[in-house]
């Protein structure tokens, strides 16, 4: 038996997310059938560095897949690669990892983009890739609100009410807001999430940019350690899982 | 009667091209049909600074169109994204032009960019905006072939031998290579272009990049002034028209 580790891109469109569900086709269930015509039609069970939610892409989502026999990383790629198509997700790299390697667990870090198109005209040509946002948005107000949530906290205010994590604690390395042109980028780079967290500060960083709260009243939302107190929860279309960091690097 | 000019972004896929076409859908013919609605149903024409093949898409297209009385620019783009929906078209600015303005012939520069997807794997993310191509491209070389069509040239070798341009004569202001990691980004300027330029372009270049043909055979083939001694026409899904400069500017 060999271990793989999997770097893989996917679009979130038409996925009900990373997680296998009753109710539609998840990447897990892709990449599982494909890993399955490599273990002559037996389950192999794949394992991921984050469960990202339906309609979120990836552009560096991680996995862990066992085989057997020792096929080369470069074969197990281009033979996952050809039995996925034609759904929007492929293996950009295969490496044999440490024999301890985990791709949730031993991750030192992990990179999201979200994307707002802060614009009159709905999107035509990145449908699906952004949040649409009509209303012009401050962003230096926005950076300003962000400043509040770097570092180590209680997040409770932030993620989901059904979030499984047992602590709410976390560090936010940084978050970042840039704009260029029409399109707002917001970086967010931690060790690990709770569950929508950066969908729900991207959602309140919103209403700081529209002026709709005061870039203080993000401070006093964490501190208030209550998902009421924060606001809303943004649309998954503008969110890519973008890298996922380990010591040492596994691709 | 008022003359709007109209800044169009669209996504090319599922579109036969700008032009009306007998076997399916046209970005015009979206267009026009959403006008139509603010002309109490009857026809009217859109003219463009350029007709888009079938799968290319357009990030800054310009228009052309009239309209009985005088509604503001804003309520025209307004109305006709409204009416344009579910397409994926949309008018991202709308302007009052001068009265000699015409889309295509007051056109004093146009830029095209081209994205090759240059890695192993297909494009999951990108799917239908790249061109991918699995084997190493080398964009030093693929720079050199291009210095060679920047300029007053005969681009017969490179233009669609169906061109219904009265001259094969064009001047290529400017053709940049850059590769920003799998992705190589070719930008391309000019007054105006002829028909599958850009595509031809790219498709040599291509040959260059994968070390088929040396840099110094652009120079031939463009001396052959011969369609047959071009390369092959690179696919239209890298393809955007970004850009269609006036001088003074319109929007």
């Amino acid at each position: 038996m060999t271990r793989y580790a999997l770097l893989i891109e996917y679009d979130g469109r038409g996925f009900v997310g990373w997680q296998r569900q009753v109710n539609g086709i998840s990447v897990q269930q892709v990449l599982e059938a494909a890993a399955a015509r490599l273990n002559g039609g037996a389950p192999v069970a794949a394992i991921a560095a984050g469960r990202t939610d339906a309609g979120v892409h990836a552009a560096g989502q991680t996995a862990l897949i066992v085989l057997p026999g020792d096929l080369p990383p470069n074969r197990v790629r281009e033979a996952l690669n050809f039995h996925m198509k034609p759904h929007a997700v492929v293996v950009l790299q295969a490496a044999i990892p440490p024999d301890d390697w985990n791709p949730r667990f031993s991750a030192t870090r992990r990179r999201y983009r979200y994307l707002i198109l802060n614009r009159r005209a709905r999107p035509a040509l990145h449908e699906g890739f952004v949040w649409h946002v009509p209303n012009p948005l401050d962003t230096a107000a926005m950076a300003e609100g962000a400043r509040h949530l770097v570092g180590h906290h209680d997040f409770t205010s932030f993620r989901a009410s059904s979030c499984q994590a047992k602590s709410p604690i976390r560090t936010l390395d940084h978050l970042e807001i840039r704009r260029d042109g029409e399109t707002i980028i917001v970086e967010v780079g931690a060790r690990s999430f709770l569950h929508h967290q950066v969908r729900n500060i991207v959602g309140t960083l919103k209403l700081v940019g529209e002026g709709s709260w005061p870039a203080a009243r993000v401070a006093t939302a964490l501190a208030a350690r209550s998902r009421a107190a924060g606001g809303p929860t943004a649309p998954p279309d503008g969110l890519c899982f973008m890298h996922v960091g380990y010591d040492p690097d596994i691709f």
